[in-house]
């Protein structure tokens, strides 16, 4: 082998010999690869899952469990909420991005509750209980949340609120063990495993084995050794995303300079880049998740101002639109004002147990007071305050539209938290793939015996996020991944 | 010849006969095919240009012609400005973008100098006059202009302000002929042909032709027929954006969809699918230049608003900042509210002619009036015209840090010009390019004669934008292009 380094595709012609061999070959074994080795396997295909770490999970794992469903899942029925797949997409495509891939989402939706189910049938469970309070997460075992805004403006008049954060149950949460990630991926690898799929561990990916177009293999270095691994019907790519890519993240993504999150180091786009190598489109490099360190409780209460002292968001929405407003539109500058009242009542209220709550940073009796104490220029927080305390008395809020259950005027003493910088993200953009979960070459023809699913491709969101999005494409594109990679399976084997 | 429509490479093992041979092949005779064509034949190569449509010219003979340089350029210097590659270069670090490429911006700062003067060598004609007023270009036929923002906040405090768009001195701008970008490829065309730079039109790129890892040719179709060109030493792509591929706006910049500006059709993305078919690698495929139809001298002596009825960018800073802000951060929503005294001041101060000049939608009496009128919720206008005028009165803009000189309390009759959806753009991302123009593999190393100057690739510009760079990267790397094409001459004579 040439350039052990490189992630230039070998050709086939130049492997003396194979050191494994299977149907199938996924590498990662994150949501999207334990999803794609199911339905492999379920299929007929004799599966090979290449992990890089030493175990099965990736960034799933890790995660707070949320997979976004809808169109009308039984635990939504159960919950008492109505949805539809028209529905469901009015939503996904209004909150995800201009250019979101329509194909896609209606794909998504249309399959969205047969997906529910299947998770179900494969051991994932839902408690039938639904969480009604503002927050990033549950903070207890519910099985049902919104998790993108649905229930707020704009969306809330743009498509029927349904909430689509499916968290499977949790066991201990408080203590951190058994998070709603674990609880997905554990079911899914025990299934997994009890279908014959095979794994192996510290198994670092490296380059593609082409013949001609196709892919019939993949390089992958174990304990310092390069092994050539033939995948008779085809490769799935599901290693992560970019967020660890220190070069790609300053081509695509600068935003995220210095502030990677909710991801795990292994995602250093590879995988991307493995394709890339071969003419595998891109597609939304630029979108990222965007966290955001406010308390929904306390933000839904109180009014954020960026450093103009202007609003910008409304504060009852999904946190993660309020991380993408302040980082990418608004400089990550952020002051969440609130008065004393308000903020004793949303601590009371949140239900988490905070890892740290921020603290005021000023406090004082006026709002001009407060306004001089943090520096903005005269006249713009005070100005700010009293359009927003006029309508708030009245129950409105006509410059964001925040639900009438959370204005009510901010009044003395007044405080503000210092929200500067307090963002991280992920990654959503990557390889360009179908329905199908196959490869796309910049010709738009698939790439023979090439898959992918999980955030190493652009999903459903082009810009825009929910929470739930992530792990909701990865499991579903995933199995698509799984069943395509495996059709070739009786040819292969004829 | 298989698929003539696919973009994938060809091997030149396919090749039966070359239809044509150069030393430098180049694709595309806008201003960076003519600069490499000028190198790469000043280099002793033997040149062809391939041109899509009947002329040279491409959207570089359309434009207005600013090429951004300084660093303390003769023009700058006769007209009085001090400037440095270093002051430059804090500008450019600052104003172009989190990402942008350090060491393209220092090395093109460092050579600024030097190629306004290659230029003037070269036949570009710079008049010796300094255009102090804000607008999009100058309405004459001055040299010198600020392009950038410069001299505005926040740049005038991160640099020392000096003006850098330098326009070769059009004739008879007011009848459309003659503008700047012609100014500009006029000389540089007859230079190149002088040299012995041989043209052929109508002749449409297709596809890359590869010996190994190699790029020994191109397949161009002229007349329905294919045709093979063999370039003995490189192959350089200079074919502009990918405004007009849908496909592409979609996956990488869609606020652009549907407002394609300032490009050709012909700016279809080809070259950077061809490059990417051998695993190029891609930088900055979301970042816009965005073009807004707000007049300079009327915005100076208004506030801006969005649909908040907030200000959100210093009026007086560079109109392609102010389309950026408007388009990528306050969804393409924008009002200019201005007093009845300085609309007409600065109708009489603008020396342009419009084409169309937005008149006012609204007229009020009163702020309060206008507001209503504009159907904003209450407050919010009549509290943003409050901060604004009681700071102007002090000629102070402690909000956005606009000039004293525009800071002047609105009175009455007051008006609101409608801007919303006023903008267009064209892409600055592209192919991921070395300063010697090399184009960039994923993995890290050039792809082996390929190079590319231009809009096709990735420039000094990585998300801000000054007029003047896409001329002023074009070029430089242009000529780079053209040097590093033609390097392996003696080799290949030999």
């Amino acid at each position: 082998m040439a350039d052990d380094r490189s992630i230039r595709p070998l050709s086939a012609d130049d492997v003396a010999a194979w050191d494994r061999e299977a149907d199938v070959v996924i590498a990662g074994y994150g949501i999207a690869g334990v999803t794609a080795a199911i339905e492999a396997a379920r299929a007929g295909a004799d599966v090979l899952v290449l992990e890089r770490t030493s175990g099965w999970g990736g960034a799933a794992a890790l995660a707070g469990g949320f997979i976004y469903l809808g169109g009308g899942t039984p635990l939504q029925q159960a919950l008492g909420f109505e949805d539809s797949p028209a529905n469901m997409k009015a939503f996904m495509m209004a909150a995800l991005g201009p250019g979101a891939d329509e194909a896609k989402i209606t794909d998504y939706c249309d399959g969205s509750v047969e997906h529910f189910n299947w998770l179900v049938d494969n051991g994932v469970p839902f408690k039938e209980s639904f969480y009604d309070q503002p927050g990033w997460e549950t903070p207890f075992d519910d099985g049902l949340m919104y998790s993108g805004g649905e229930n707020s403006a704009p969306y809330n008049t743009i498509a029927t609120p349904a909430p689509r954060g499916h968290v499977p149950q949790m066991e201990n949460k408080r203590t951190g063990q058994k998070g709603g990630g674990y609880m997905l991926m554990k079911p899914l690898a025990d299934t997994a495993e009890k279908l014959g799929v095979r794994a192996e561990y510290d198994m670092r990916v490296q380059r593609l084995i082409i013949d001609g177009d196709r892919v019939v293999g993949i390089v992958a270095k174990q304990y310092g050794r390069n092994l050539t691994i033939r995948a008779r019907t085809g490769v799935v790519l599901a290693t992560g995303s970019f967020a660890y890519n220190k070069q790609m993240i300053e081509s695509f993504a600068p935003r995220l300079i210095d502030r990677p999150g909710a991801a795990i180091e292994e995602h250093d786009g590879s995988a991307i880049r493995m394709a890339q190598a071969l003419g595998a489109d891109l597609a939304h490099m630029d979108a990222t998740e965007v966290a955001f360190f406010g308390e929904p409780q306390l933000m839904a209460r109180g009014i954020l101002v960026n450093a103009r002292g202007q609003r910008y968001v409304n504060e009852d929405t999904y946190p993660g639109r309020i991380g993408q407003e302040t980082l990418l539109r608004n400089d990550n500058q952020a002051y969440l004002v609130i008065d004393e009242d308000a903020y004793e009542t949303g601590c009371a209220a949140d239900s988490s147990t905070p890892f740290f709550r921020f603290r005021p940073k000023w406090v004082a009796e006026t709002v001009e007071e407060l306004e001089a104490d943090m520096n903005l220029p005269a006249g713009t927080l005070t100005s700010t305050v009293a359009v927003y305390n006029r309508h708030a008395a009245n129950g409105e809020d006509p410059v964001l539209g925040k639900k009438a259950q959370w204005c009510k005027p901010i009044g003395s003493p007044i405080a503000a938290l210092d929200l500067r910088n307090c963002t991280a993200g992920f990654t959503l953009g990557g390889l360009r793939t179908s329905v199908n979960s196959e490869v796309l070459h910049v010709s738009g023809e698939p790439i023979p015996g090439l898959f992918a699913a999980g955030r190493c491709t652009a999903g459903v969101c082009a810009g825009g996020y929910a929470s739930g999005t992530s792990l909701g494409d990865g499991s579903f594109y995933g199995r698509r991944a799984g069943l395509s990679a495996a059709k070739g399976l009786s040819a292969a084997e004829g």
